[in-house]
């Protein structure tokens, strides 16, 4: 297959593109740089069988060539307020990723019979009144809170996705992608395991806001690719979660974290929970067990030996 | 004042017109005449004070000269599945004035620095939990429903106008606009009042789903572009609720139609409801009456009347 990656200088992005070119495809990369990182693409210079595009996907797109799939992954996505790549600072660009970003990226697929894929986020349920969420639950989002930049933009985007295959019969697929951590996330990602991850590193006490039993469920970016590169390959229209629904509290990460680094110092600090911050959200993966025979299998321990490299190389060059 | 209106062919958009033209300012009238009709218009030809631009605003906009305001009331708005101008009908068309028009529209208002007025929906609250609904509810919407391409669009403009104003200072306005009838609806809109106003000039019984118990709050022309017209000279950036909020159960709605048409026949048959479709919405209008001094005054017999020569006419053309 010929595959259009958008967002493939993201986190995301290029970890699929790694597996496409590991399983024989040719992949087509777009990115802007907006959020995206070109470091996370310096390995694929001169590969033979992927090509770079540098576009706003807001803006028209034109691949030469043909294209069998299109998997738009182009967005801001980290939810941290306190860096400049946080979607809050970001909100033009993110509703124009998600809604004109997919209008253009689904109108590709039109053009060369591909294939589309969505990359959807588990923030369309928002902050959620069930446990775990199913993909039948619509969700419990403020449309005019800070976070509706992001949320919006996805609901939108799953909406128009399904349009398209319901209206031009097009051949298309919705991932909600719950929280992942692995290498080339961005170091100030604003998640708990990130930040975990880098404080125990410089050897700065973890900081816990509250009492730490409140709980997050992360998946390993290996695990997370495979479900997404199942679900590609697969024949489900419908929306799947793709997630980690193992949950641990925040003590527990952060004990583990300091465990493996040699890191002992714990703070508390009081809860500061924002209008619109989940408390707790844990994906139900019962579709994407029955469908894709998917589930994760890589355990919390051996995905943070498997970060931690890439964290302390980041600290090293900062 | 110079105004532009998209939708200016539509059902609202031709009343808002008129609204303004008598308080002495300039229009702008904007239509793609999908949903739209141009004899909404025709009593507007030669006015001095009227110009009228044929034009997608999912395609960029131009407009010479200054402009003072936007209002954005272009959308295919009927939920009728049965009408060709239904959303359903044209869902890629709908989310593309939601969203790209909605872009588009503020683009333009930034360019004149002008204010900006968005028109929103009560189905933005999707099929609501509480009753009534104020502003501070968040909605239950499905994202993946068949109404979600008129949902999901709203949410999206609603948010992205939001993200507008503080991000931008665009001087914005949001009004959720709920069930509405007058002169020069379409004829198939498909809900009750028009549905019932049309079997009643016919001579044809009223056909009620169900036990007619149910309850819909349906709010004259003039009323709400009364509120519309205060929120625009407001300086209220939060949206706001305009709407009536007197609950009148169906088959009342349809004996005093009955009773005013002089037909006399009704017909039950059983309930069909479909997937999402809101069982009850009725607006809490306290933040409208607290910040525009503004709540509906046109009783619904009053309504009915002045709506009845309209659908006689059309009918008598078709």
């Amino acid at each position: 297959m010929r595959v259009l990656i958008t967002g493939a200088a993201g986190f995301l992005g290029s970890h699929l593109s790694d597996r496409l070119l590991a399983e024989g495809h040719e992949v087509v990369g777009m990115d802007n740089f907006i959020t995206g990182n070109p470091q996370n693409l310096a390995h694929l210079a001169g590969h033979e069988r992927y090509a770079f595009i540098r576009h706003d996907v807001s803006n028209f797109i034109f691949v030469p060539g043909k294209l069998d799939a299109v998997m738009h992954f182009a967005s801001p996505a980290s939810p941290n307020p306190n860096s400049p790549y946080g979607y809050v600072n970001l909100p033009i660009q993110t509703m124009k990723a998600g809604a004109l970003g997919t209008h253009n990226t689904l109108g590709v697929a039109m053009a060369h019979g591909a294939r589309f894929l969505l990359a959807s986020t588990s923030e369309i349920y928002g902050d959620p009144l069930v446990h775990p969420q199913d993909e039948s639950y619509w969700g419990h989002v403020d449309p005019n809170g800070e976070r509706s930049v992001y949320d919006e933009a996805k609901r939108f985007a799953e909406a128009l996705t399904l349009a398209y295959h319901r209206f031009h019969g097009l051949d298309t697929r919705v991932v909600r992608i719950f929280n992942t951590y692995g290498p080339r996330m961005h170091i100030n990602d604003g998640r708990a395991v990130p930040n975990f991850i880098k404080q125990a590193l410089e050897g700065t006490p973890l900081t816990i806001y509250g009492d730490g039993q409140q709980t997050r469920s992360f998946c390993y970016v290996d695990d997370l690719i495979e479900g997404i590169y199942r679900l590609l390959l697969s024949d489900e229209h419908r929306p799947v979660n793709i997630g980690n629904p193992v949950e641990t509290t925040i003590l527990e990460f952060a004990q583990t974290i300091n465990a493996m680094i040699g890191n002992k110092k714990l703070i508390f600090e009081p809860e500061k929970r924002g209008a619109g911050d989940p408390q707790r959200r844990r994906p139900d993966i019962a579709r994407a067990k029955e469908v894709l025979g998917w589930e994760p299998t890589i355990s919390l321990e051996e995905g943070i030996r498997k970060t931690i490299p890439y964290f302390r190389e980041k600290l090293t060059q900062a």
